[in-house]
């Protein structure tokens, strides 16, 4: 963290930094380092992800939805992680500084922050094409953060919240005529990480991930990782009414699996602990011994290819 | 993290990914989060820093030194904090996948990691304008961090190494003519961050900052976040003959402290301690209670304009 005094001058100014509020956090913004307490017994999470206009968003969309944007979907991999968020940095690169532009970006991004308790530890200002990086840092109990790798053959395959929608929400940006769009823009725009569920599924579920790229995708990794296969019923998937209108309208019946954006919770718990999962989760599959992903539907069985959004490819 | 299988495959071929080596880094790359141990009685350091092309770097860049340097600048705010680094994230954003370079700059990246015992544990890969994002993590004694705001009237000011080589290094690059450049550009391209000193300045040192802005606005820093002033001796500065050639050729005797990327140590020590610094540690000046930066040339003190290298300005 460079930290040149315009830099100290546009973060103080448009992202309200005051001193931290997270007693993890000691020292305030603006040295070399931001320094950060992790208690004894718990483990730090780590995430990062950059988002990078015409590429993650359109040149035309909301800053303040940005804001908001570009924080959820790096706590969403702290949920997925079970961990608790409590501090972040931004890199930001800004072709100009657009008052109005900050003012918006800041004020959803810290509203995020200021939900769920995460204070703003560090960052660095440059010029140059619109890039904007989190790294999110949270704290998990030691050996009990929800890995990809454990998923046992026998768990039930659970998703939080409903599938889908901000693929709609994308498909509306693209011209898609829906005549309630509100719910899949607001998925879209405004995704909610789920920390709270992430919480809960500590010691509960064997494995975890936030479906960034679509169930399909994301619980491919799952399998990967865990060396095991699933078995999902399409019936079961959580879709609103305006993506069940979608499916039928177009056929387009593999969108819930295979769109991006959704940051619910995919994850795989043992039957015995069914009765203790977070509000809002359905059971839509099954792991099994044999590896693939399988998609009962209408009564036939479609192999999956686990393809969801990929960049280079 | 969202890590598809396209994003794992380019950093696995890369960056040669294996289990990481450190103890404090339990998990491989490739879940939601990485975790990271961090021991009692330490805090964990962390920086950011990013570098975009034709901002920080001209698009010939040799990507080899563009890797290495990417990391230096990040390990060097982790020098600078007295903190031992152990691992970083790396948010690539690339306009394509270019084999050879991708190679060469993971080359240089890799090498200094390995050189500091540092692992990379996680990142994210997005297509776009090139812009390279790394946060750097460490971890330091509790309550021993070198700090910005601890420096006392009486403390004498030292700098590690010499200072305005990568300002001329860059000077070559713009057309200067130096009938001995290597040295310049060598500390330009590939600049060392300044690992163990800042550990050896870890209970000796009242303040510590390193030189990424020039001399004047990172000492400013310290002053103004100490509350306090400095006096600097301008014939004291550590400078290469080529630098020392430059400032008679141009009369710009302000070069070695206004130029930027040295990457050096700046920090300030009570007296007492002198006979336990660091090799290679230059004094160039004195802190005194009255605010301001005064710099002594040729016998005539002259108020110095604290300004760097600034973003937006």
């Amino acid at each position: 963290m460079s930290g040149t005094i315009a830099e100290f001058d546009l973060i103080r100014r448009y992202f309200a930094v005051h001193a931290p509020q997270h007693p993890y956090n000691p020292l305030g913004i603006g040295d070399d380092c931001a320094l950060l307490n992790v208690p004894a017994g718990y483990q730090l999470a780590v995430t990062t992800d950059t988002m990078v206009e015409n590429v993650h968003f359109f040149a035309d969309v909301d800053p303040e939805s940005l804001g908001h944007k570009l924080l959820a979907v790096n706590l969403s991999d702290l949920a997925a992680m079970g961990a608790e968020p409590f501090a972040v940095t931004l890199a930001l690169t800004l072709p100009a500084t657009d008052e109005s532009w900050l003012q918006a970006f800041s004020r959803g991004f810290m509203a995020l922050a200021r939900q769920y308790g995460v204070d703003l530890v560090g960052g660095d200002t440059t010029s140059g094409p619109l890039t904007l990086s989190v790294q999110a840092m949270g704290v998990v109990p030691e050996g009990r953060a929800l890995l990809r790798s454990g998923a046992q053959a026998g768990d039930a395959v659970y998703v939080t919240g409903q599938l889908g929608n901000a693929g709609l929400g994308l498909k509306i940006k693209q011209g898609y005529d829906c005549n309630r769009p509100d719910l899949a823009l607001q998925c879209f725009n405004k995704p909610q990480p789920r920390i709270e569920q992430g919480l809960a599924l500590r010691g509960i579920a064997n494995a975890c991930i936030d479906i960034s790229d679509g169930l399909a995708a994301d619980l491919g990794h799952i399998l990967e990782q865990s060396g095991v296969g699933a078995r999902l019923q399409w019936e079961r998937l959580p879709l609103s009414a305006q993506v069940q209108e979608y499916v039928e309208r177009s056929n387009d019946w593999r969108m819930p699996l295979t769109a991006g954006d959704d940051y619910e919770l995919c994850f795989t718990v043992p039957a015995d602990f069914a009765g203790q999962l977070p509000g809002g989760s359905i059971q839509v599959g099954t792991i099994e011994a044999e590896p693939g992903l399988r998609v009962e539907r209408a009564g036939v069985t479609e192999i999956f290819e686990a393809k969801g959004y990929e960049h280079f490819s």
